[in-house]
This record gives structure tokens, sequence and C-alpha cells, in this order.
């Protein structure tokens, strides 16, 4: 039986919410989020790293961002946020795009969920780097190397998002 | 430089910051989050089923929990807390234990990260499904089926949290 939940405060872009005594915060207004494993045809992942404010520290991440959260994006469907995402973090556009799975990121503190997408038949296509707001650096890595990539760059004070393990599971499959 | 964060609200469980402009929640009074990817010899990961009231469903996760979050708990070792929540949640007991990597569950929404251990030579040890608060079932599932038992899961309603899908890949390459 759905509860509504109780609003304990508003913010810009998030809201702390309860329900059933739980507390957990939520991003209002958007239409999803999505997550892209790009792969080249030569066994390489496209990776971005970010600073993150949230932990004052740069994060090695997958591709990805939110849908419809804008007033030029307002219902798009996830695939199209996936394709914009990838382009304006990364420059690259991909031939194939196939959805994948759907994932909770932290279930016990926010209902924020993952839509994975794997993009193939890669195409450089701008410069890439995120949008106003973001300062993106782009990793092109081999897949039978990014364990030695991810432990060079942690070295160096770098931090892994959880979505990219998940995500190298996947890529990892793929014939 | 570090930044100091702006309060924005405070609950009981969570806090909404802002720093930067940026907004995350992040839970105080607390020494860090565990999850544990425990195998048995004979090649079966023990996973945990629970309603999560922020997402109005049950989740698949792996057996995870608060270090350090009670007067009872305060300073635990991480390991420790990683022993305590398998114990409650599943019933189980390691022999072995083994720490792998941390990520951060979701850096554009929190500062919460977690710590995964290995643990392996599995005994049962008492009856798991969770402290006062929680109601846990408990699925031991051989590794070379655990994709169909997600899909199998998730037809019945069942969602996946993101951390399941990172400690599959590191349980897939354990020797």
């Amino acid at each position: 039986m759905p509860s509504p939940p109780r609003i304990i405060a508003r913010g810009r872009h998030l809201n702390l919410l309860s329900r059933q005594g739980w507390e957990y915060a939520t991003r209002p207004r958007i239409g999803g989020i999505v997550a892209v494993i790009a792969l080249s045809g030569d066994g390489q992942i496209v990776l971005v790293e970010q600073y993150r404010p949230a932990v004052e520290r740069n994060v090695l991440e997958l591709p990805a961002g939110l849908a419809g959260d804008t007033s030029q994006t307002r219902g798009e469907p996830l695939v199209e946020a996936a394709k914009r995402e990838l382009l304006e973090e990364t420059g690259y556009t991909a031939a194939r795009w196939q959805r994948l799975f759907d994932a909770f990121t932290s279930p016990g503190l926010t209902d924020e969920s993952l839509t994975f997408f794997l993009a193939t038949g890669l195409s450089r296509s701008g410069p890439g780097g995120g949008d106003a707001s973001e300062r993106i650096t782009v990793h092109t890595v081999a897949l039978h190397e990014v364990d030695a990539f991810i432990a060079r760059r942690c070295r160096d004070g770098c931090a892994v998002d959880l979505k990219l393990h998940a995500g190298l599971r996947f890529a990892e499959r793929v014939p």
C-alpha cells in the first residue's frame, strides 16, 4: 500500500523526505538518470573524471546524467538523454544503443535509480568536457588495462563511483 | 581548498547540505558503510532482499550496513562492522576477511562511500534476518546462476541495488 512521503526540507535540486519513518533524498522534476557503457570496436571503454563538490575530490565515473531536467529536455526518452550526455561529456556519438538494466544507487538513502545503456560503434563528434557547469576529463582506456588505470588514478587521489564498477561487469561480457 | 558545507536541513538520520552551490545528502555520526561479498567454497554468493521504504519495493542487495552508528558500535573498525552485519543479516560468519575497495554510491547526490569486503570460509552461525528494524530474506545463489536469479526476482517486482552489480564483478574474479 503506497504511502505519500512527508517533506522534511526542499532544496533547489534535492528534497529530503521521510516515508514510514525512513529518511531519504530525492531529485524532484527529473525523468530519470542514465549511465552509458561506451565501448569502441578495439576494446576500449570511455570514462569521465570530474570534481564532485560533495566529496571534494575528482571521481572516475561512467558518462551519465539527468534526463528531462531542463525545459529543453522535458519528456525526452531515456535513450535520447543517454545520447546527449555521451556527446556533451565525451564528444562521442554511437551507432548502436542498447538499454541494459536499471539499478538503485543507494536505496537506504535515496530513491535515485540509474538506467544503463550500452553504446557501441563510437565516432568522435565533438569536444566533450560537459556543459557550462561541468569540467570533465575524458579517459579512453583498454578494458584489459582498466583496473591498473583505476589503481593509478586512485594513487593520485582520485576516487571511484560505484556505477563504474557495475558498468565494467557488463562491459567485460560484451562479445 | 576545502570549504565547509552549508546546512540546508537536519533530519534524524540524514542532513541536506550545500557546498559550492552543489546540494547533497549526508549521514552524520557514522564511521563508514560496509558491503560484504560473501562466497561459499562451492561457488555460491550470499544475497539479501529487503523492503526499502524510499523506493517502496523489495531490493536485492549485498549484505551491508553502517559502521559505528550506535553507542555500542562507536569507533568499531570497518572489518568488525562487516562481520557484525554479515552475521546479523544472513546468519553467516566467515573464516577469512579481505578489504577490497571503496566507492562512492552517487557522488552527485551524496558523500556516502562504501567499503567492500570479501568474506570466504562461510559457516552458518545464527538465524540472520537483520536487527529489530529490519526484515531480511537471505538468498544463497550459485554465481553462474546469479543473472538468471536476478532476472527472475525482477520479474516478480524486485529491484536491484547498484552495489550488487559492483560486488558481482569482484566475486566472479575470485579464483
